[in-house]
């Protein structure tokens, strides 16, 4: 069965990376990614025996993880990418609770790959993850203690897929011609890059300093649109058409 | 605020007792009762900051925890006792899925005490101890991978609680600064027809019998990613920088 991709950004401790597959596997989650982590990938001993306890049998998603290097390499293939926060941060994106999260993806694996994204122990995701995510999963807590275990954050997550999942047939939403395919993160990743480079040679950004934030307000818009590979394509044509030299355009009429 | 009781019977493992306790703490359970656990109660090193570091700070949790020689004295001052078990047994009882169980529990603890019994890591919940619930809570999970850690099954149910304690009024996503106003239509349609200006300039719209579905593709994308004005007064921007003359630019780096 189709079902969410589980991404661990830089995990610190091996016995959390255990923990998640664990739980993953009690709820039917079996594709696990892994973003640089502290002691290495594929693990040796002694982690990888810590690692293998915590998993208590899972080792089956252990063994099949996928090492990458940056968040932006883990995201490249998927349609969509959910964050994982506990702080609410001003970031223009949408914000689930998990059971909201699960509603809306579970009636979309069938068609598209959908990643899940969870921070490393003690920061959480950096700006720099959220900037591959156009979602944000905000788990609900004790405001007074509400920094959860990197591997119970990945249990609720798991557990609510689980639930959604095995709830009544889920009902898909029926397909849109017009929609059929959403772009993978690398394509709207070089689309915003296209878009960028021409912004910089137009001195759009006033300085160096803010340019980092306008990137992010800019990114954000498209990301809440969740384009199509269609879209993305007609979108860099707007670009390469309106950075045109003028000789080439017509007067405006 | 009333809550129900977590009642961890002969557990193995003190890391389990810390983490169980953090994840009540994270969802706003106070109360820990112990059943004759294997390491005796209160904890003494090295044992004692084993499970403080798996508590990561819900250390009151643990210091107010009370311990208890059976079961059945563990729970004689409650109003009702629901009990997890991952194995369907067939007992004679109502089994819930935690959703419905803390459904049911919810508007019971204003008036009654209720308890949550989780059995030792290994073996679940005996009989014995099953005759002490009224109610059995069965975790969903994947048939061929079943048994979740200690600590994870109270996460489990503490989750469901601080869902239901805290849907009464139903989540709003929390206003965000940067959101505060949606651009009224007026200036979107403003934008769109600076686009379409530039675009038509710029020869883009191939044909005239295809412009006018070009046009609706491309108001879709940004329509669905339902623009603030500050967005709005962005995208405004980047259309104006990327139709400068050239000698208006610098050359690409």
């Amino acid at each position: 069965m189709n079902a969410p991709t589980v991404i661990l950004v830089r995990p610190q401790l091996v016995e959390n990376i255990g923990a998640a597959a664990r739980a993953m596997m009690n709820c039917n989650l079996s594709e696990l990614r892994i973003v640089a982590p502290r002691d290495g990938w594929p693990l040796v001993s002694p982690q990888k025996e810590r690692a293998y306890a915590a998993a208590s049998g899972a080792d089956s998603i252990l063994e099949s993880a996928k090492l990458y290097e940056t968040t932006a390499d883990a995201v490249k293939d998927l349609n969509a990418v959910y964050a994982t926060t506990a702080r609410s941060r001003d970031m223009i994106k949408p914000v689930y609770d998990p059971r909201q999260a699960m509603a809306e993806i579970a009636p979309r694996v069938a068609r598209e790959k959908i990643g899940l994204l969870f921070g490393p122990e003690r920061t959480g995701l950096l700006n720099d993850d959220l900037l591959c995510a156009g979602k944000i999963i905000h788990i609900p807590a004790n405001p007074e203690f509400s920094s959860f275990n990197l591997a119970q954050s990945v249990l609720i997550l798991a557990y609510e897929w689980l639930m959604q999942a095995t709830a009544a047939p889920i009902q898909e939403a029926p397909p849109n011609p017009n929609r059929s395919r959403l772009a993978a993160q690398e394509e709207v990743t070089r689309m915003f890059e296209h878009l960028e480079k021409e912004l910089d040679a137009a001195r759009f950004f006033s300085t160096e300093e803010m340019k980092p934030t306008m990137v992010l307000n800019l990114r954000n818009m498209f990301l809440r649109a969740e384009l199509t590979d269609q879209e993305v394509r007609t979108f860099r044509g707007v670009i390469t058409a309106l950075t045109l030299p003028p000789d080439r355009k017509r007067k405006h009429g």
